[in-house]
């Protein structure tokens, strides 16, 4: 982590840290009692933001202060955790989410350890808001890393062990370039890309690679891996944003796959607040549609009853209120069946590649 | 898979799944019901092989006949799969578990068609124990690949693209190498390695890769993500049989945990015909042990009661009837309690790499 630009972040993310800290020390000083106060995180608070195209809070704001005993324990915490982070940041050291956890047992001040990790997850994503930092930023990690890159790119990562230039098609095996937990450590040098395709299963992003579909179409293949991590998402956008290139989702045709495409497209209720920085707006939804289903005639399971009840919260869900998506899953509840994207094999092997994508893409206007 | 003991391989496993076919054959041609004969496939009947040094099915078979209609329609399955996937390998292609259900949708004969891919991935499992070839080898993968290594090691990899040579510390980024679905697609060329440490979470297998410990002593390190995928389970393997490297097993300190430990060490009982091709015997538990929850009074929480099951059902596991484990397991009955891996943050971020890890790789003598 040794360009300019990253030094700058961690050296800005320490201030804004510090800032807050101060900002306690002078309501105190003020003779005030101390607050923080955040966003209210519920599907009511959320809103589109016109200028960036993407889902962000709205202004309805909660306070946590001091007057209340467990308010005061929260802000000991934040005090806490801001004085472990600038020290982690002073040192260009990092951690996970869980070692956060575990590392508050060693806080001289007992009220300020954590009582689970559920306690100190949340306590940074408050921290993220309100200092308008990104947790990526403060060095903090989550437990599992992102996915998988294949696809006629080449890149430039920074690692703790210096640099390293990987062709994300020529310089790795089978299994692709691993996503690390912080994408902006890399660098796109070259691309010789059409467009990006990100896909949820492992199963079928290996058909993807088998069946050459990257070399072919010159195309990035991201596996999502189920609900993608957000370094997968961050890289998802930044091939967006940065090389121009179109980007297209492909997932099984049920209702929590239309939430994994809608967390890569405007990001999710929990995480509004990095919208700008994670979700890819104009990121389009390949299928498996339930237009699909009809048309390919799809081998298909029954939509069980948590399904229909998911479609109908859909429905409701402002991310997708649109002609497409009400059509769409009105016409799933209306044929009750629900397909996965491998059930396309019933066709063979290659009908994937060779007939559901390309017609897919060019109906799209990718291709 | 253009190397010559891979086509060698794949030759022997057509021939072996057409002779499989045969015998059914014949036994018709002889007035015969046709039966075919598999393991029984529960933990009564596992039982060590002193020569192996891995346990294996004992003596008790089942046997699918085709008096009964169930039991001819599983051999109508069996004699269509068979009939695929020797196309597969006459083609060189492959093909996912999923895959296989949804392909069965296209078999001409609607009985040969799978109700459920549980049946059809116990058809493959079937298979293989009868036929004596392992999944990889028909070319059936997995839906999720194995995980990740990082460490002082030169493969080679051949994929459908070509030769790739890769350092598995150099020409990674810090996500490390990926470990394609087969892994006997890898050639070692070259190691600087000491001994290979396997790691359950992300969290903690990130946590050596930043602090250097694979650089400091001569490890690869292995991430199993959990269970271990067999990929994983097998590089393993390759790692003690071909390198001669010690093996050793770094997971949480709770009884699923130690599963996890006997399935790299032992094989699973589900897939005890795969022991000899995926277990490492000499594979060396690290902890969290017990043990180590009161040496070094790591932050716990309290057994549930699905936890003392697993660790009363271990008890009776004959891959844990050793002294050491039932010592440890007794301890942990006792104390009541589990740790996590990453626990040890609590006494800082370098107490595992400085302190934990050396204390205990030495005291196994391992370093």
């Amino acid at each position: 982590m040794s360009t300019d630009s990253d030094t700058q972040s961690e050296s800005d993310a320490r201030e804004q840290l510090i800032d807050l800290a101060a900002e306690f020390y002078d309501q105190f000083a003020d003779g005030e009692v101390p607050t923080m106060s955040i966003p209210t995180r519920t599907k009511s608070n959320i809103e589109y933001d016109e200028d960036m195209d993407v889902w962000v809070y709205g202004d309805r704001k909660s306070t946590r202060s001091a007057k209340t005993v467990s308010g005061a324990q929260k802000l000991l915490k934040a005090t806490y955790v801001i004085e472990f982070l600038a020290q982690q940041l002073e040192e260009d050291r990092s951690s996970t989410l869980r070692e956060l956890y575990y590392l508050s047992e060693s806080f001289d001040h007992e009220e300020a350890q954590f009582n689970s990790q559920d306690e100190s997850n949340q306590l940074i994503e408050d921290l993220e808001i309100v200092s308008d930092v990104r947790r990526e930023e403060f060095h903090m990690r989550p437990e599992e890393s992102g996915a998988t890159v294949m696809g006629p790119l080449l890149i430039r990562e920074q690692t703790r062990r210096g640099e390293r230039e990987i062709h994300c098609q020529e310089d790795v095996g089978e299994g692709g370039y691993q996503i690390p937990n912080n994408p902006d450590t890399i660098e796109f040098l070259d691309n010789d890309a059409d467009f990006a395709l990100c896909v949820e299963t492992g199963g079928m992003r290996d058909r993807l690679v088998e069946n050459g579909f990257d070399e072919e179409h010159n195309c990035i293949v991201v596996h999502l891996k189920g609900q993608p991590a957000r370094a997968t998402r961050r890289l998802t956008k930044r091939l967006h944003d940065e090389l121009g290139l179109p980007v297209t989702v492909f997932t099984d045709g049920d209702p929590w796959s239309y939430r994994i495409y809608g967390s890569v497209a405007y990001g999710s209720i929990k995480s509004a607040h990095l919208s700008e920085y994670l979700a890819t707006p104009d990121a389009q939804f390949i299928g498996i549609q339930p237009a699909d289903i009809v048309e390919y005639d799809l081998p298909t399971d029954p939509l069980s009853d948590s399904d229909v009840n998911a479609l109908e919260s859909e429905l409701e869900d402002p991310r997708f209120q649109t002609d497409y998506w009400e059509e769409q899953i009105e016409l799933q509840l209306d044929i009750e069946k629900k397909a996965e994207q491998q059930s396309l094999a019933a066709r063979g092997l290659d009908f994937v590649t060779d007939t559901y994508l390309p017609e897919r893409l060019d109906a799209m206007g990718v291709i």
